[in-house]
């Protein structure tokens, strides 16, 4: 008895579960050299230890990054995820990009190839089982590198499903019931795996370091790169990625399957189950003793292993291609099957796949569709989008969405210049294989430069806590997103959990230490009591107190404000010699936004923001004003214009900097310096567009760390270390940053329990102090 | 040249800063056994080290407990503090009261009287000097206690009128002003210090195990008690509290006082500095070395030492009596003084003392004023109460609170059967020496354990903080309040500091955990992270997501709340069943107070409180709506204002429980079950008057700590854990406290940061739990 899943998905109304599942992407990708040669550097140590790293690893070679994403719900998130890796590696590489290629770059003799090294007892095998693949296969095709995509029905999807088998059938078990499902799309994928092929392959020419037999007949390209006009995949193809010999692996039932798998290890045909080179893996939930597993649990996955990385996206793979795949295994599940699978039909299989590989680009190609049954690739693969539409109409499902990613294949059948292989090989007879390639490298990374400071997909996040992220990410700490809106994170490196919230409340700092923090009053007494220099003033909870004070503060500058402050709301500010009438409207002022006012001496000087960690002053940053910079040719417009072009600045706080706004403030401003917008400043002349210096009307943020003397970092680290803080913001006034005697010179505002650390990553001017890192230090991560 | 006080204020306008200064008490009781006897116990341990307890220690005897304030800017302050440290010690005797009369109880032999006992090497000298004292005077004269009263102005009066000291004067030498300053007042009150047993004399017959050659010459009173008619102050009369012989100190300048005190220890007339008993002393900063530090700073501030315990006081001491000590050191230092204060006007002065204490409830007794003048003490008295008056109405600062002070000591001047000792002699006549005083003590200590959950002078901090701050005056815990809005507190021991704020927010809790406990979502993942129950559920960001999710909740029970919730409001609970038109408007109006919300399993059972700390479960407490219980005689009306007498009921939040309000709310729950007020329940019959438990709707608060299975415990700390957290309340619900299986019997729906500690310490009915001691355990205090 079989299934017929369309039917039973059509009862049980199970149309908007089946679109469902959980989605993960790898990716392989070379490192080269700025020359386009492999590069022969080590794995780049911010990934951390190989063996660990979820996210970020190697394959065969040492030269050879492989990136994994987590498992999402969507193929988008997935997508994203892996553009994260893509920007993360590309950025963290020191003079070497990623080769956007699934064919090598320019090699080094075979036996330079560097094997991925491993240490200690967990990689002893890993190497040895290298070592065995560069043997039997040679290192050179163990090169060859592509996307792998790895997708499973959702549970709730899996479950109402079963729940419909009818009782007595042998699939009333649901393991056999899941099994039996992913087989079938196993088994489907063998026969229109060719169609993969088609739409995604991108590897066609190779160079003329690559194995030397493979180029036999090859014609040659200017730059010692070889092809064949008709090849669409190289990799896919006959001298491509695949096992030696003929093997034959039954895909009918798992038992068939797992015992078929056996006898090739026994007669030493495969080392281990993940030695077979197939286009589609049935993956079990353990990643050690598959076979055992798939046994025990079935199948909780399937992979799909034929998809070429395509240079012509930024990161190797195109996200609509991506959909098609999971349109297309839809497809394959709800597609009856009109044969047996045997032996013959899997050879037929993967001889169609051969076949299309090697000359697909060759229209008057035939396939094998069944017994006797030829078929051009186009005319097939019309008919297989033409059955997917109609499957699709069928269950409702096919909207907008649906039409578009199916039309974006569309095309690529109707109009093979549109096929990756062709532009390819355009591109390549114009530029040379390694310049096309290392083109393309050399432009991804500076996109990914741009958007270094944020994690897609997170953008809601505060950028503090993308920064994090990231960091975790590149050095293979795993994180959940407990509470999105509160930006609270589980960090876990598999030995500890952290939770932090906002990028820098953790648990290295005690509560009372917050509440210290928070509390003007509480702050001041910790400085003080630890002899730092702190406003003079008292705090008052009583409105003719604080005014028959005056005569204490009217002789010197005086800051008057409430005890909690938002905004800067109700504070003013005196220079000394004020009247006793502003003075007390002034109180009063302060006291409308809170039951409780702090009256204090004003410090002179330029405050910088001091971020500290533990012992360690870890950034110093100074704001100023919105402001252009003349070149006695350009209008103060035309400065904020081109200003506002850098990467930096954005709208919105998603970005470190906030573009510049010609608004009524800046005019007005720009007015009372007798200017306006048409001025054109003189070279060298800095033009202030507004008073405060905050980011986010447009306020540069400036570095200072490597330019304030270090007495100055002790105090603030003294001053973190009062409240018993790790991880503080001080803000301190200094007069004279050249003064190396604090004496007289500097006082603390504020330590702040919850610094932005963005600021001190992503400076108008100035150097990444990489603080994500260092958060991560100090969590022991 | 002398100064001029009054002109020098006058003239400097300091009218207002004269009457400002720093005010302390200390204050002397014996132990005694509920038969009046001298308690030969030792020195309760919950007062910690005596030698290192600020508040509470003891004097010359084991029993003699002794109480210090610290330094207040009104003399209020110090009194509410001294009435603390009086509630606090005698919540904590343990079947001991506190003898609230200067002269001794009954008195054991005077071998058996118990010696301060003192440890360690510190504790030597302290041990030696009582012995010698002992020796010297005997052991039942160190028994005399009384009230001393410390003073000094204020910097600020001190410092402005110091200004006004003419360049070239004697003292323009701060240190000199300030001794000249206060040697006047101590100088004036020697003069007037006969005044002070007028009006405070309250010791007057003694007890026949007393010193017998004091009582000779006595009438006996009818419980072996003795006394002379005409006696005002036995304490300072000729056999109270004196040096041995007659003995004479300059006080006509610090040099010739520390030289002459100098002389007397040389001569081996006295011991230390310490042993001159005279009714006042001046004092330096520092304690130890004292004459030295006379010597190297000067006088610091002065300390008034004749005051009788006032038995007719509850704490000993008359608010009243304490502010007529501060107006009269204002007028000692106006008084001019007369003549220079030699021996033999010294002597004179001692003599009016002692006679007047001995005899003056005689009226025809004349003391000597001076050479040659005698006087009555009522003519006397009268004139210097006429003095003060007319001095304050000079400087314009005789209001009413003043004329009220000064009032209450002329209705004693006038009418002699005012005076303590009067009242004192009329009711030991009438029920016997002891037995008086035996009664006073035990109704003292019934008002004491009344108000024994707050802490007088800051019942505007929340009452968990008062609790913990009453902890720490008894063990000796130092503590400031350094934000009193917001009961931000520091506790310092001398070896260590610590910050806490509203009680339970401490540097023992991560800023983390607090922050994982204040989210619903972290909180359950963290909770359910550890396989403690939770009810399922999830968060729901979007209305629509939880709309479509009906069908998962609706067969059971369901609680529908905004993540972050506020009184209640926007919480919906249903019954198994429910429609989904009711389902859609309780998410509506969840998603009202929150753009996050949680749907649960509605978790059957009664609520339970956790109070948990480190790894144990400190208290369980479950609150139970407002409720009367029925006699069969007393209306519903009657019931509650019985229920409401209760101490520890009132309004607005400063007791532990609130009185129950027979409101609409209550009438109408009433009406609900067929009852008005009027209706008389069945004795035995529990009518409750609301369906919610809160304690601020008149809830009772019941403890269950010795009620509930360990394992129930061990799940709440496992929970507090989960969060990493110290201090945490867990909230239980549990079907069944008789099932020691938890297994579908319990689930946790949260846990806080700031969990109440009152609720635990003074509940309706069950056991106060001592939290704030243990939270002070905790911190290591």
């Amino acid at each position: 008895m079989d299934l017929n899943f369309r039917d039973l998905i059509k009862k049980s109304k199970l149309e908007s579960l089946l679109t469902r599942g959980n989605f993960g992407l790898e990716k392989e990708n070379l490192r080269v050299n700025k020359n386009g040669e492999l590069a022969l550097t080590l794995h780049p140590k911010e990934f951390g230890d190989k063996l660990k790293n979820p996210y970020i690893t190697i394959d065969f070679s040492e030269s050879q990054l492989e990136m994994i994403t987590p498992s999402f719900d969507t193929v988008e998130k997935a997508y994203t995820f892996l553009e994260n890796l893509h920007d993360i590696v590309s950025t963290t590489l020191d003079s070497e990009y990623l080769w956007p290629q699934s064919i090598p770059p320019i090699l080094p003799e075979e036996k330079d190839i560097p094997i991925g090294i491993f240490h200690g007892e967990a990689g002893k095998s890993n190497k040895e089982y290298r070592e065995r693949l560069a043997k039997k296969y040679g290192k050179k095709l163990q090169l060859l590198s592509g996307i792998h995509y790895n997708f499973s029905f959702s549970d709730k999807f899996l479950n109402k499903l079963y729940e419909e088998i009818p009782h007595g059938s042998e699939f009333r078990d649901f393991k056999k019931f899941k099994n039996h499902l992913y087989l079938k799309i196993a088994r489907n994928h063998f026969r229109y795996g060719w169609f993969f092929i088609y739409l995604f392959g991108a590897s066609s020419p190779i160079h003329g370091t690559y194995k030397k037999e493979c180029i036999e007949k090859m014609a040659q390209l200017k730059d010692n790169s070889y092809y064949f006009e008709d090849t669409l995949s190289f990799r896919n193809g006959i001298c491509g990625y695949k096992n030696l010999g003929e093997i034959y692996v039954s895909h009918s039932s798992l038992t068939d399957y797992v015992s078929d798998i056996k006898k090739l290890i026994e007669k030493n045909v495969l080392q281990e189950a993940k030695e077979y080179y197939s286009s589609i893996r049935v993956k079990s939930k353990s990643k050690t003793n598959i076979l055992d597993a798939l046994e025990k649990d079935g199948i909780e996955y399937l992979e799909f292993r034929s998809i070429d990385l395509n240079p012509f996206s930024r990161i190797g793979v195109d996200i609509l291609d991506l959909k098609f795949v999971h349109l297309f295994i839809i497809y394959l599940l709800l597609k009856e099957e009109n044969n047996e699978f045997g032996e013959s039909q899997y050879k037929n299989a993967i001889q169609n796949q051969e076949l299309l590989a090697s000359r697909g680009r060759d229209k008057e190609l035939l396939l094998n569709k069944g017994k006797d049954l030829k078929i051009t690739a186009r005319e097939w693969a019309e008919e297989i989008i033409d059955e997917m539409t109609g499957y699709f109409g069928e269950l409702g499902i096919l909207d907008d969405k649906y039409n578009e990613i199916i039309n974006f294949q569309k095309e690529k059948i109707k109009n093979e210049d549109r096929q990756y292989v062709s532009r390819l090989l355009k591109g390549i007879k114009d530029k040379g294989f390694i310049n096309f390639h290392l083109e393309k490298a050399k432009s991804s990374l500076e996109e990914s430069r741009k958007k270094s400071f944020a994690l897609k997909g997170y953008e809601d996040l505060e950028l503090s806590t993308q920064i994090v992220l990231k960091e975790a990410i590149k050095r293979g700490v795993k994180f959940e997103i407990v509470d999105r809106s509160e930006n609270f994170v589980l960090l876990d490196n598999g030995i500890k959990k952290e939770y932090i919230k906002q990028a820098t409340k953790t648990s290295l700092d005690s509560y009372i230490t917050a509440l210290i923090m928070e509390n003007k009053v509480v702050t001041k007494k910790v400085l003080s009591d630890s002899n730092i220099v702190v406003p003079k003033g008292e705090n008052y909870d009583d409105p003719s107190k604080a005014k028959s004070d005056y005569e204490d503060y009217k002789n010197s500058g005086t800051v008057i404000k409430p005890k909690s402050t938002n905004f800067g709301l109700g504070i003013t500010i005196f220079k000394a010699g004020f009247s006793r009438n502003d003075y007390e409207k002034a109180v009063d002022m302060a006291f409308n936004e809170d039951n409780s006012i702090l009256i204090e001496e004003f410090i002179e000087g330029k405050e910088y923001r001091f971020f500290v960690i533990g012992d360690e002053t870890v950034g110093i940053l100074h704001r100023v004003p919105a402001n252009v910079l003349g070149d006695g040719k350009k209008s103060i417009e035309k400065l904020v214009q081109i200003k506002n072009e850098n990467y930096l600045r954005g709208k919105g706080y998603k970005t470190p900097l906030e573009k510049i706004v010609l608004g009524e403030s800046e005019k007005m401003f720009l007015e009372s310096q007798g200017k306006n917008i048409q001025y054109v400043p003189l070279s060298g002349e800095k033009v202030f567009l507004r008073e405060n210096s905050n980011i986010s009307t447009g306020g540069d943020s400036i570095d200072y760390t490597d330019d304030i003397p270090a007495i100055y970092k002790e105090i603030a680290v003294k001053a973190s270390k009062s409240a018993g803080a790790v991880i503080c913001g001080v803000d301190m006034i200094i007069k004279d940053i050249k003064n190396p005697n604090p004496e007289n010179n500097y006082g603390i505002i504020e330590i702040n329990f919850n610094p932005a650390i963005h600021i001190h990553c992503y400076p108008y001017i100035g150097t990444n102090r990489e603080l994500g890192g260092k958060i991560l230090d100090a969590l022991g991560f």
